[in-house]
């Protein structure tokens, strides 16, 4: 039995090093030693989001710490506005309405990217708003928001900027401090390469002035515990944190460290843009506005006449790859190839393979090698690799 | 370097196999296969919850769980009752408040257990009470509530019945249908001895009719997703589970079944009771009441003269040993040993001929070998061992 290639867009490969750290000894979390690893685990993740502020790191799923980003500033009725173009857009506006606030939703459709000028036309007509939500790169469409235009706007305003980079930090650029991002959120289990079940959020000043102000609409996300336990000697968290998580990302981190940032980020663009270009000469059409497409995962139209099912099982069963569907009302209209982590030319160039000797076993009419000879000859040209 | 001996109330030590299973290859969270490994962790945990309704696993602490149990129940302003004989009890009071309920506190001398009949006449003159928590085992104080007794009141009573078993689910009487509990929950990192970073929770029919009513608080710990994703097919968590610790926690379960779930029970009560007339042989003064004191974790008055630092910090550095401190006003004032999980007879006499050096170390007049001989001649008295 061969391992499975995942190109899902999270969780994704853990490296056996990272698995090998998490399998280490369970020790007192409220301890010195466990304390220099919580530490060194909260600099590297505040590295990564590119910030002078400090960064937690919170035992939960990305949905945690995008409801501790957006429970936490908002009293009852506060206006907010949620820039919604797929499945992770809309679910910061349900989060902004189930802790109590009062959302504005910009609609943009899915397969295409928010308009930075729309957001401040409604910020123009609505002085009240007091945070904007926007999700970097929407897992679901396979769309890139433009979060440094975005930001550049906001830095006019009043209103906090919240941004969702689960499926993006790590493997797209994300500068939080230069794009004047309050709060910032992610996930382990995506470009980081850690396995699921770790959230992390970055607050700037302007956001704490908020949240002191504010009551958390729930006990456990309080991001102010976090901050106070933080600056605890020596450091903890408010509640048992997931000690072997931490291990692990602590060892994916230092993964990203020896790699580099930047050349991480290039790595997954390029993946991204092989992949694409793979998809295309397989004679498949994207689902995403290709000039928005993500870094991290690929949207495809399911082509006429075949059934998820029978296309996503083959890749399974036959060919052993994992891709992932459509969510929603975009279930069996698309399929995605997430493309991030420790995820490597050689992953693509089977996938693309796969997928040809996949089409042509429903019945397509496709020229084997063609996809694959677009995705390696991308990247061969690449300054990159 | 030796391994340290983890004697605190959790997290506990990971036994080999299951820190094994933990490392295994990341899989796709919304897979078949995954869905198989979800439904037989789920239905173990309803097993040694020992109920018939269905249980969840929930990515987080076991405060997570709490505010699950909580948050959900409440409308602003509802009525609750929460007994409060220690931090834990404390905690559900303030996730009360933090989630909109209207708590009334029924204070409990630390170190003492609730009377049932004050319950009963609180509920007597508070028609509009919605629900009661207590908290099984306080991990804070080493005592053991008795939720049986306090169960047979309460089926008398329309308010929901809600109980954090936290520390003692797997290592002492919890049978949650028996006891007429209504919302149960717990955490893995303690007698389960599964790493931490999970929480469960089960919950009965007429919770979920309050349920329905209620907006829950948060997003992320809105009970009903969990229970509409868990009837998918296959079954699903709303969001992206801890998958590794999914892995650990089947296995750790699964070891609870192999031990059967009784003799685990009165393995612990055996440690319990062989720490308890250890120390006092050592000549140390139990903390909590004697007839109410915890299967799970002993608190011990710190003897006067000699300082937590010294103490713990002896038994730590010299001895391996790690021992839990007070918290809150019994920081300094008590330490806490905790004999949770996979601990046999060999940790409680280690445990206990360390202390005895440990204090003779630092001045105290002690006789080595007095309490090894009682823990040891409570083992060898047992019909359990």
């Amino acid at each position: 039995m061969e391992e499975t290639l995942l190109m899902i867009p999270g969780p994704t490969k853990v490296a056996p090093r990272v698995l090998k750290a998490m399998s280490d000894a369970i020790m007192n979390h409220r301890s010195a030693e466990f304390a220099e690893i919580l530490v060194e685990t909260n600099e590297m993740m505040a590295e990564i989001f590119q910030t002078e502020n400090p960064a937690y790191t919170i035992t939960g799923s990305g949905t945690a710490a995008m409801e501790a980003a957006v429970g936490n500033i908002l009293n009852k009725g506060d206006k907010i506005l949620n820039v919604v173009g797929g499945k992770f857009g809309e679910r910061f506006l349900q989060i902004a309405r189930a802790t109590g606030g009062s959302p504005l939703e910009l609609k943009v459709e899915w397969g295409t990217a928010v308009n930075p000028k729309d957001i401040e036309n409604i910020l123009d007509d609505n002085k009240d708003i007091k945070a904007v939500t926007i999700v970097h790169n929407e897992t679901s469409t396979g769309v890139t928001n433009p979060i440094e235009e975005v930001g550049n706007i906001l830095k006019n305003y009043d209103a906090l900027y919240v941004v969702d980079t689960v499926s993006s930090l790590g493997g797209d650029d994300v500068a939080v401090d230069d794009y004047n991002i309050d709060i910032c959120v992610t996930g382990s289990q995506k470009c980081l390469a850690a396995p699921p079940g770790m959230a992390a959020i970055t607050v700037s000043d302007d956001a704490w002035n908020v949240i002191d102000k504010v009551d958390s609409n729930s006990y456990y996300l309080d991001i102010r515990k976090y901050k106070k336990y933080g600056n605890n000697k020596p450091a903890e968290t408010p509640y048992t944190p997931s000690v072997s998580l931490m291990y692990a990302m602590r060892e994916a981190l230092s993964m990203i460290m020896e790699e580099g940032l930047e050349s991480r980020i290039e790595r997954h663009k390029l993946a991204a843009e092989a992949t694409r270009n793979g998809v295309k000469a397989i004679g498949l059409e994207l689902f995403a506005q290709e000039d928005v497409s993500s870094a991290t995962v690929t949207a495809v139209k399911m082509p006429e006449g075949v059934s998820d099912k029978d296309m996503r099982g083959t890749m399974r069963d036959k060919y052993g790859i994992v891709l992932a569907g459509g969510q929603d009302h975009l279930k069996g209209n698309v399929f995605r190839i997430g493309h991030m982590g420790n995820i490597t030319y050689k992953d693509i160039i089977t996938t693309m393979s796969a997928l040809e000797m996949t089409l042509k076993g429903l019945g397509f009419n496709i020229e084997l090698g063609k996809g694959v000879a677009a995705a390696a000859g991308t990247y061969i040209a690449s300054d990159h690799f």
